[in-house]
């Protein structure tokens, strides 16, 4: 879909929820309002759509070039070295009583539009962009399917690499090729966790070397056409003993169970229910520390999230990540996740490599 | 310089400035003052620093092995899954009357903090932390020479690459390669842009094939042992036409010049009009759309700005970029970039890559 249809359905949520003017800094809901992919950097970009007259991305000069000024839907205006962005958004925004800022605007720009628009009331720009980016449409979807198929086939692939004498940070790198080898325009992350380091669920890949008996944990992804990828297998380096293997089976039971447990309707929170559920029947309920999944899209993390308190019901077009673990501090780790898509159908899932603890060398 | 110091001078700058608590999330002013590199995901991590008293670090639960708990100075507080972390935050800020938030705290959390504390008021951390981090001690100037020589090896060996033909994304992908093969943790950026391309500063490296005639802007950095480096080098295919040698002889100059101005006691606004001015010279002054240059440390741009209005002295131990450029719409750009630290000797540059145009096939 074209901006000016997104920014016009943006102007219908906001008449819903009663924001005037929505304001978007570089990131996922600039993207997907204008098309429109800014440097994250400290000079300012930003979007000031008007529920009720134009919309302006504010760009510094020095920026506009990588700007498409012909896209349909608002006007391009440059911002110099010696010009305060600030002052500029404030006066296209005077007037506003409910000004809806970005999430991920920073603090430093929060505070000074607070200070030059005191009267207005300060919202966040989820309550009008979330509800329109939640639900994907086809394109968005096909994006999303060709880079989770780019991620199965480094997933499938690894299956044949040599892992042992390895560092965790060798095959991190070695992804991270992978992962731009494969189409994505950028990597966004590879955790590679191995023997009792697989026990941290966000273990920063290190100089550790893989030994055989080591569980290696590989939760990898990219950003494809904008569209975020991400995966994890488990890879274990010769024959896994009974424990590993028996927590790996409860593993695959509860996230199996929560995929189909994914349908139409369902609640975020009943799908984490169902993955602890079944990991508390193994026994192994409270070595799950993090909820389990996220929606994903744009962004790497983005709602639904699937996670007890979230009630919120799924609907089609709804993607978002099964992703149960086990964490048994100083010995070993293990998670396994796919993204998948809720459909009339039934859950759909987009990730297709093997799911079963690969045996390797 | 461990974290207990640094939170203690930290402490020292909130009695000056009048701060009660300070708030920063996952970044820079959090490694500052911590040694803590957080994930920069949806889920918060937050530093907070009483002036008299404790210093707490809020943690996802299941990031908390990724601390170091036993760093002296502050102690870490785990949140899980179905917890409020803002309200654990408000908590331990009760009672602030003044709060300073990192300047890159999400408007998310800036206003549920805002809206838990709504008798504080709320200034920037950075009034605090930017006087502390802006003076970099031998420990972070060795990091930032380190980083420097590294892309000065790469620039210095691409003199012996092969251009024609290639791609510009070709060229930022061996780029990215490099950055991480001579010891980044991180490759932050690599420009590459050709031809006309490089008349827009911070172009997008794409598919345009490097032809004979071309000159290629290349500015490139990463992140070794938490300091960035950044440099900026240009390449000509083939020997490059009169207009293009003598915009780039003026860039030389007006680069030089601009470096060499840069001693302790000299404005910040003095340093960006000396390159600009020895621009003016060459009657290139309009062609030069950005400032002069940036601070850097551990972040890639930070305090001090080399622009116009900003009158704040040099200081020893000031760290930043010299990088005047020139820039023909639709023909050519050119821009050459130093790291420069100020000391009482005079300005030292970082890089030693040869500064001339190279000839390169």
């Amino acid at each position: 879909m074209t901006s000016a249809p997104r920014l016009d359905r943006a102007r219908r949520r906001m008449r819903e929820v009663g924001v005037d003017v929505l304001a978007v800094s570089a990131g996922p809901d600039l993207v997907y309002l204008t098309g429109y992919e800014a440097m994250p950097l400290e000079r300012l970009t930003m979007l000031v759509l008007a529920r009720d007259g134009d919309a302006v991305l504010l760009v510094p000069r020095l920026e506009v070039p990588r700007v498409d000024e012909d896209t349909p839907g608002f006007t391009v205006e440059a911002w110099d070295e010696t010009d305060d962005p600030i002052e500029r958004i404030a006066k296209h925004a005077g007037g506003a009583r409910v000004l809806a800022l970005g999430d991920h605007v920073f603090a430093r720009d929060v505070l000074a539009l607070q200070g030059s628009l005191p009267d207005a009331r300060f919202v966040l720009a989820s309550h009008v962009t979330s509800p329109l980016r939640i639900v994907k449409d086809e394109a968005e979807l096909g994006a999303l399917r060709d880079a989770a198929t780019a991620v199965d086939e480094i997933a499938q692939d690894m299956r044949g690499w040599s892992f042992r004498g390895r560092t965790e940070r060798a095959i991190h790198r070695q992804l991270i090729e992978q992962i731009l080898d494969r189409g994505h325009e950028r990597a966004n992350f590879a955790i590679v966790a191995t023997g009792p380091n697989a026990a941290s669920p966000h273990h920063e890949p290190g100089d550790r070397r893989i030994e055989a008996g080591d569980v290696v944990l590989c939760d990898f992804g990219g950003t494809m056409h904008g569209y975020c990828s991400d995966i994890t297998r488990m890879y274990a380096v010769g024959d896994p003993r009974a424990e590993v293997r028996d927590a790996y089976d409860a593993l695959l039971v509860a996230q199996e169970a929560a995929v189909r447990a994914a349908t139409v309707g369902t609640r975020c929170s009943d799908v984490d229910a169902v993955a602890r559920d079944s990991l508390h029947d193994a026994g192994l309920a409270a070595r799950f520390v993090h909820r389990t999944g996220h929606g994903i899209g744009l962004e790497a993390h983005e709602d639904p999230y699937l996670v007890e308190g979230n009630d919120r019901p799924l609907e089609a077009g709804h993607a978002f990540s099964i992703e149960p673990g086990v964490y048994l501090p100083g010995r070993f780790g293990l998670r396994l996740e796919d993204i998948v898509i809720a459909t009339p159908a039934g859950p759909q899932r987009l990730n297709h490599a093997p799911r079963d603890l690969a045996v390797v060398d």
